[in-house]
């Protein structure tokens, strides 16, 4: 079946403190979306991955995937005010029937094999995503207070990562259906149009890049990527 | 109030597939427990610091010690079968009454500030410890089967670290329960003895070492370290 990748690297979030959108922040010498780009391109260079960037940041990208001799093929589009706005806008550019990954632009350690055994569960049950357990206890707050919290036990929860795969008729179904603000993840609007989501064993060094903590884990994680 | 820190480093985990409990992974030159310790210390040097070790790992630890200069005051003593017994045989160690943080002896990355923020509620409240929001999307499992699994609101959930910090009074009564599967750190134990918790800001850096992919984030830390 035809396999799609639908990067979304469409935020414009400024979290880290600079004045570059995270996913363009350059680690190793270059912008993190493109490292993440090159994870899918070395899994598979013939899956075709379309990107959602924010809007007016087309040729910001152009011009560095020019000067660095990016060299993998993709398309990209205008993502949307929201995350699910960037997916429902990338999935009208998919008009062939398969199996499409949608992950998130600041992902760039997800393990090739995570990836296969994603897209494996996914052509067998229509949807799965990569999950991990925690390492360490968690609380739950009593209603929404901070100061009111008890303890779960952790071993019942998962870390939800990416990417998270279906089959490209069970995406855009789902994604016909409204906003609601409970869609965290594509496998919780996936979820609510009535399928089941499958997990797959997920990578610890799959983290999204977010704080910046995590540029530093980056930085040290592609210093020791051949 | 007299501080006390009882660093649990009893267990003889070899999860991370070496030969050494991993307390005793050297990164930066050190033993991990070792940079803990000097966390404590530089936090502050007049509060009283207790570790402990596995059964018969004592004098392997006082030849690091040695070796290395380590130049810590503290005490050890010999850890339980289980964290609850070892912090159980620690606070028969404290007989003066304060303020006591049990803390993981592979967390060399709390902040001086959490420590202290801790402490100071502590004293205000009784009992205290260091929360992170989840930066990830999260999914409780149904009836404990892997395949079956629903989307909870992450913000709903906070990540638990050490130190978590107790009157002495509290955490000596709270121990004098049996031990119950459900407590699965000290703030579990001291709430199920009728205390109520309170939360402090942790900092993300002060993760709990426990797979090899932490070593390598532990190694850019304290390279980082001044």
């Amino acid at each position: 079946m035809k396999r799609y990748v639908l990067i979304v690297a469409g935020g414009s979030g400024r979290r880290m403190g600079g004045d570059l959108p995270k996913q363009f922040i350059r680690v190793a010498g270059k912008p993190l979306l493109m490292h993440t780009l090159e994870t899918f391109y070395r899994w598979d260079a013939s899956a075709a991955i379309l990107v959602a960037l924010p809007g007016g940041d087309e040729s910001y990208w152009r011009t560095a995937c020019g000067e660095l001799k990016c060299g993998i093929p993709h398309r990209t589009f205008e993502g949307g005010e929201t995350r699910f706005e960037s997916v429902r806008n990338g999935l009208r550019q998919i008009t062939g029937e398969g199996l499409v990954a949608v992950h998130d632009g600041v992902r760039p350690f997800v393990a090739p094999q995570v990836i296969e055994d994603c897209f494996t569960k996914a052509g067998q049950y229509g949807a799965a995503i990569p999950v991990v357990p925690l390492t360490e206890s968690l609380r739950e707050l009593e209603r929404g207070e901070e100061e009111r919290s008890r303890p779960v036990d952790r071993h019942q929860y998962r870390i939800v990562q990416t990417p998270q795969v279906f089959h490209s008729e069970i995406l855009k179904k789902a994604y016909r259906q409204a906003y609601q603000p409970e869609f965290t993840d594509d496998a919780s609007v996936v979820e609510a149009s009535g399928v089941a989501i499958r997990t797959v064993d997920g990578n610890r060094e799959n983290i999204k890049i977010t704080h910046p903590f995590d540029l530093l884990v980056a930085e040290t994680l592609l210093s020791n990527r051949t």
